[in-house]
């Protein structure tokens, strides 16, 4: 990365406030469901009341009758798939239900209460058939199967291995050295199963769609989707249309954390829009939709053995994680193979066995979460870490130091690691929680160490250009959900032009301007997208010293750029404005300054299906290092954490408090995940808590005190040395908590959330 | 141009269908009219009745209590002047009316019929000024001051020279050799004044336009604009806003002729939606409105002075031209000084002499129009022309070919013009007129050439990127108002990349993400966004190759594309289709496609005040060649065209039917503007006929039958040797029917149009 120097930088690394942060406190700030169209209709949907059944009978004759309704729609109407890369999920459902909530008809009509009215008048029939919730039962070949016509189902990838005639729709291996040599050659062995729960990812703003087809047939979508683009190809494919015909907008996100990655509500406004006959049609899900239909963390078992010897270094690993994806395949596929390959953590382990699994349930659908798979691998292999350490009476920090992957070892999946700041994420975390001294009576302590890659390979590009008044407009399809995104995008582009940071104008993405790339997601933006406006700034710069060259009369190698100004080295008063350089003057040489930017990061490769090895498979691995301090109460069960300390190596922090404040969010999250919430589904599958009344969510109020700290271990292909690090913050917190529990109280619990229920019954278990 | 060689283009040269022949077939084209936003509200306009006068008092109040009634705006709320490079015209009416049609007061309201009503409810006093009409008066020292507080408009340009205290804002001069040493060697001398006169541009859309100011202050507005980025920037800088805060979105336009160029209707529209609380306010004219109070193409007074030996070699050449601009600039400067020094024709003429004054009058302001001021300036020197050429009993066409430029000549402004198809235009249109034989019993017959030049320096830039299935998206500035741009941009795009024409998407104009265009004008959009398509097409290509060349594992020199598909040359089984290529996969070694394209021509330069000499101020020049035949009734009075030939030098022709429908287009409107259209005020300068009841416009039925014939004398700087040739059909029309009625009837008539009231005159006077 040529960016990097020793100079010192005007704008990355600095702590400028967040370009958006004016709009969204004055309110201002558009949100897809701030998107009201002339005619716009409003949607309503009838979900599935029970978890799996054949559907005998749709009348909709009289929700067609109500004044007001404009199109009725059933699963036979629109007969298209989504989710890449196995299509296994119609828009609305076709013959059969596979989970309580799933919808079945959509109505739109002149207004909302209207729609509602009319889709309580949809009788439908349906031939009840035995549900399967629990994802180790429904691996049985006796388990009713979910998706009979799976093989039916186009997939858009071989990367997964499908079990024939199951509801194993992906079986994830990973095979690495000898293990079974390993545990012959340990002193002892280990074994534990670890439990991660189902909880919704509650994200402030409920999901929005408005979708159009216009009178030339082309769709435009307005979305709080993370990833237009990937939204747009989805549906594209699904509907069978050229990408182009489809036009995802996607304004400011009111949160995402996964759930707005892919098609969720979305399918449901566009079925409507292609019966609509041009009108708009409106579908914004109610709360107790988010929490009972669109999709969940899903639950995660993972059975963990591990011989080690006296020293404690790890001669074998074998892993089985399942991987519970509900009643469609959503990410399943990729997240059993990111997931299932993070099982050995970041240390060093040769001989390596895993199985990951993932299966339908007749469940909510399992998406995306923030961490993608990494937050419950880390619960399962840094409570074994530290039930290893404990066991073998070694201090778990400095066990971690021992066992911990260093530069140029080999990783699980083969890649020889480079920019490794697992120690000075380690040594960091130790030293801010005092590590060396004792923790205060009556509480427990722990740190843990993770790694989480990113998706690879994966493309991200971006155009630039200059206003006639030197003002530049940057055009990226990455969204901004309150991750920052857009204040660090434009960081670079001011940084890598030289421009004033208010001189910057980052569009929205919209997938008719904005270019390709490939999501908003697996914490890939500032590193992606980062380069690709890197690129294309470093260019627009090129450009601008050129053009001053001309205008100033000698050779750009003696002009220097700095707050959207060109001068002479040395001589202040030789100097002009970008505006000046922006017009099209006679004598000019060159039209108006443009750029694109295209990146993807180098030598990345795909699995071997066998054995799950690939040369590199991420641009770079999120390390992190995460320290807890909690006290347990033993009359009541209750878990209080004193202090989170959240270590990240940035790379290069290029927004410290931006940084800090997605540290702090991430571990707020994961706190609340780890300690209280979970979706319930009774007997019949049906959600018990679907309103923030019933979901336990922790609020400021119940998150500690969080001290953030990122450290630099430069990146060579990351713009001006950075790594993402959005997603390290929530991955080892809910290991941390329960390891700092059992060295409070001795007990060790192995189910999430570590509710005051199950720490009693620990407690008592340990009492009895 | 590296574009040009010899192989056979697949998609270029080709007649393909117009890309949005079927959109407008149907009706589904979206045109700004047919935009309706949510909330949006509805504008009326209260017009000055008098010509000229001071605003006493105005009195809203009765308006404002209209149920409906949302926002009322004066000049005073919105003290804003536009027009580059002269910004003399506010919004509405600051303190004084210049002329009848003006507008003073805006009120927006829920619906159209309220907004007018309240209109009428408005009290305006005025104290009547003396009003002055006619140009040549308005000249005067002693005319009434239109514009006393002129010295105070903000100036964008020096580019010009206005007289002080006076009405002419701008007096160009050409001085080109001794052109006293030139008269006195002459042989002869003869001279003449023409008249052209005002009429409307009449496109059958009327303006229209929607603005609305977001709740963050942005500006978007969606018009009926030839020219987004021009009108974003002019808005920007009357309003004082970083361009980027206005964004201007051009959907279809159904004709713009000119006047769509600039800022019509649109500041009334801004002005309302600035007080309207963040609704969209929407304002299309009525017919009436478009007809007296928009714009004209002004009327132009020319008076020639020549010099010549009695072989018909011209030594000199004296002309004074004075330009109408009605109550403001509009482009007056740049078409006072574009048309002037177009007033030697394409004729070698080394003794120059040209005064040009562009002046104020109360009336509707004059702006741009298809050609640009050399249909004026045409009439004028071809009609002179043939009046030499007779007189020395010179065969017309025979004189044309011994005083036309020739390549390598120095023309009027000191270039040296090259790529000069003047005499391959001259020649196919005697051949097609069948010139060496006599015209029949009855007719007369004339053939005149052209040449006009297009505005330079000016840059265009474009981006294209590459969608997942392997489509393009093209997103350029260029507007689709008829004239093809969208269909010859595909197609450009199409055979640079070798993709198929169904393949590319070509965005509408949105300067939030379509990159700067200077405009939609002066034939420029096929030559400088032509070469900024072929620009970023031929980038794309080499990418695609890259990339095809480590799929198909052979060098990138091996492959060929064609049909959006890339094949080892001779091996057609080798191949992989452009979506292989799109995908970013493992191993993928860049990101996705994207490029962009910035062009402008090289080495324009800027005029010279004193002497309005550059080395090279115009990209390339359409040269052209008009033969007409026709009839006159000594009765009637009427004239008839039996034909018209048009030919055009296009370099070459990127799609043969489309440039001879341009032909059609534009011979159709010279010859209506030259035989009936005019826009008539009375002694008040009050438009007399702002219909089409009252105003004569011809139809399809009364225009000739017009023989369009290509001709290519390729540009060594054009896309594949193109240049542009859209106005050059308007240019010679007018000339050509006034000297073929020369010769059927041996009248010289000086003053368009040419009436049959004109005609009966003019024989009259010579029966007399």
């Amino acid at each position: 990365m040529t960016g990097i120097s020793d100079r010192d930088f005007s704008i990355i690394g600095r702590s400028v406030r967040q370009v958006d942060g004016a709009e969204k406190l004055t309110g201002t700030a558009v949100f897809a469901g701030d998107v009201y169209l002339h005619g716009m209709l409003f949607a309503a949907v009838l979900r599935s009341p029970i978890a799996h059944g054949l559907i005998q009978r749709i009348d909709v004759s009289r929700a067609e009758r109500v004044k007001g309704v404009k199109a009725v729609v059933t699963g036979n109407d629109c007969p298209f798939r989504y989710n890449p890369p196995l299509r296994d999920q119609p828009f609305l459902a076709i013959d059969r239900v596979r989970y309580v909530g799933e919808p079945v008809v959509a109505i739109a009509a002149e207004d909302e209460e209207t729609a509602r009215r009319a889709a309580l008048l949809v009788e439908v029939d349906y031939e009840e058939l035995p549900a399967v919730f629990d994802p180790l039962a429904a691996m049985s070949k006796e388990a009713p199967r979910i998706h009979p016509d799976f093989d039916n189902y186009v997939r858009d990838s071989r990367l997964f291995t499908p079990v024939p005639q199951s509801n194993i729709l992906s079986h994830f291996k990973l095979r690495k050295g000898n293990v079974d040599a390993g545990f012959a050659a340990a002193d002892r062995i280990f074994e534990g199963t670890y439990r991660s729960h189902a909880f919704n990812h509650a994200p402030l703003e409920p999901h929005a769609a408005v979708a159009q087809v216009d009178r030339t047939g082309q769709l435009t979508l307005w979305a709080s989707t993370q990833s237009p683009w990937f939204v747009a190809e989805d549906l594209a494919k699904a509907l069978g249309w050229p990408v182009h015909r489809v036009r995802v907008i996607s304004p400011y996100i009111g949160g995402g954390f996964g759930i707005k990655h892919g098609l969720k509500n979305e399918p449901i406004a566009v079925a409507l829009a292609l019966k609509a006959n041009g009108r708009p049609v409106r579908f914004v899900l109610s709360r107790e939709e988010v929490f009972s239909s669109t999709a969940v963390r899903g639950a995660v078992t993972v059975s963990l053995k591990t011989g080690v010897r006296e020293d404690g270094s790890i001669v074998a690993r074998k892993a089985e994680v399942v991987w519970d994806t509900g009643a469609y395949a959503d990410v399943g596929p990729l997240l059993c193979r990111n997931g299932s390959y993070s099982a050995t953590g970041p240390y060093r382990i040769e001989n390596q066995w895993i199985d990951g699994y993932c299966v339908y349930t007749n469940k909510i659908v399992s998406s995306a979460f923030r961490g993608y798979g990494v937050m419950e691998m880390a619960f399962a292999y840094e409570s074994h870490t530290d039930e290893i350490a404990r066991a073998l009476s070694l201090d778990t920090v400095e066990y971690r130091r021992r066992i911990l992957l260093r530069e140029g070892d080999e990783n699980a999946t083969g890649e020889v690691v480079r920019s490794i700041g697992l120690r000075e994420c380690l040594d960091a975390c130790a030293e801010a929680m005092d590590w060396d001294n004792p923790v205060p009576e009556g509480r427990g302590r722990a740190i843990v160490t993770t790694a989480k890659s990113s998706v690879a390979p994966s493309g991200s590009s971006c155009f630039m250009y200059m206003n006639d008044d030197g003002s530049l407009t940057l055009m990226s399809s990455t969204t901004e959900m309150g991750q920052g995104s857009r204040t660090v995008l434009s960081q670079i582009a001011a940084e890598s032009v030289g421009a004033r940071l208010e001189d910057i104008r980052l569009r929205a993405s919209d997938t008719a301007f904005t270019p390709p790339d490939r999501s908003t997601s697996s914490s890939r933006s500032t590193f992606n997208m980062g380069n690709a406006v890197f690129t294309a700034g470093q260019d627009v710069r090129k450009q601008i010293l050129s053009r001053a060259s001309a205008l100033l009369e000698v050779s750009p190698d003696e002009l220097e750029i700095c707050n959207s100004s060109v001068q002479v080295r040395g001589v202040p008063a030789a100097c002009c404005s970008f505006s000046d350089v922006a017009k099209v003057l006679p004598g000019a040489t060159s039209g108006p300054i443009t750029a694109h930017g295209s990146f993807v990061p180098k030598e990345t490769t795909s699995f071997d299906l066998e054995t799950g090895r690939g040369v590199r498979i991420t641009a770079f691995w999120l390390y992190s290092s995460q320290g807890v301090e909690v006290s347990v109460d033993g009359d009541t069960g209750e878990i209080t954490v004193h202090k989170i300390v959240s270590v990240h190596d940035t790379g290069r922090t290029l927004n410290p408090s931006a940084c800090a404040v997605q540290a702090e969010g991430g571990v707020a999250i994961a706190c609340s995940a780890a300690l209280t919430e979970e979706t319930i589904l009774d007997e019949h599958g049906r959600v018990v808590n679907p309103s923030f009344m019933d979901y336990e969510m922790a609020t400021a109020g119940d998150v500690p005190e969080i001290f953030p700290i990122m450290v630099e271990v430069p990146h060579a292909e990351g713009p001006y040395g950075a790594k993402g690090m959005g997603e390290g913050p929530t991955t080892g917190v809910a290991a941390a908590i329960a390891n700092a529990v059992a060295d409070a109280a001795d007990i060790r619990v192995r189910d999430l959330p570590l509710t005051p229920e199950r720490i009693l019954r620990s407690m008592q278990v340990l009492e009895g």
